[in-house]
């Protein structure tokens, strides 16, 4: 049981908590974001999910990506937009985003505020997938899409 | 396709979220517990996990009770007191607790402010189990127990 975590960790700051590690989101070069960390809140083996919690520095954004599993989001702080399927909408505290299977998706803080938010996965999951030309060029035949991909 | 939840669902104030519905914490007479609200936020049968908001209002309580499963909390709002096992915390904001298995435990608002918290729980889970009057003279010979659990 050296997996377990403590029975109370404390929040330390907006978006910081006692034992838990602010870690890199992926592996750099592994795929495209930007100014994006990840910590792991709930990740114990006898749960079938994980909790985790991304935090996008102003200006930065998320990989643009897809895969089979679901994605269960709530906002947690700051403000920004969230890309999903063929909708850009803008997001901020407490908001809920469900992205469905295979989904093209992204999050993009505002230029002024950090992004925070809480991501419920499943712990058996697919690898994430990124867009070939073909898909990217497809994406960005929606004008809300293309400004929403090359905004600051 | 018709569980599936809307890709959108905007928080319309603190602790209520558009088409979240507000449910009975449990039913009415199966196990004790005071002013306390159930939503969820995502149950979507592709997620092993679901995710639930619940809400007591100050003074009031959830269950004192253990389980097999696992729960994994994040304090959403208000304050309050937390047992686990052979321990009463204070909690508020964004504290992470983690349940351990088969471990008695309770949430109780302060009396000014309610207590609002986040639980992650797999979808497949057993029953919560009461304690008997055995284990309840148990826990209670632990005075801080007895006064967390006399507490308004």
């Amino acid at each position: 049981m050296t997996d377990a975590p403590k029975t109370f960790r404390r929040a330390e700051r907006t978006g910081r908590w006692a034992e838990v590690d602010v870690l890199a989101y992926k592996a750099e070069g592994a795929a495209p974001f930007k100014d994006i960390t990840r910590q792991v809140l709930f990740g114990d083996p006898n749960l079938a999910c994980e909790l985790r919690y991304f935090e996008i520095a102003p200006g930065g954004h998320s990989t643009l990506e897809r895969h089979e599993h679901l994605h269960a989001v709530m906002i947690f702080r700051g403000r920004g937009q969230c890309m999903v399927g063929d909708r850009v909408m803008d997001v901020g505290p407490h908001d809920l985003i469900s992205i469905p299977s295979l989904t093209w998706h992204q999050f993009r803080a505002s230029t002024e505020e950090p992004l925070g938010f809480l991501c419920m996965v499943n712990r058996e999951r697919d690898r994430p997938q990124l867009p070939n030309d073909a898909e990217l060029g497809e994406l960005r035949a929606n004008v809300a899409i293309a400004a929403f991909l090359d905004s600051a």
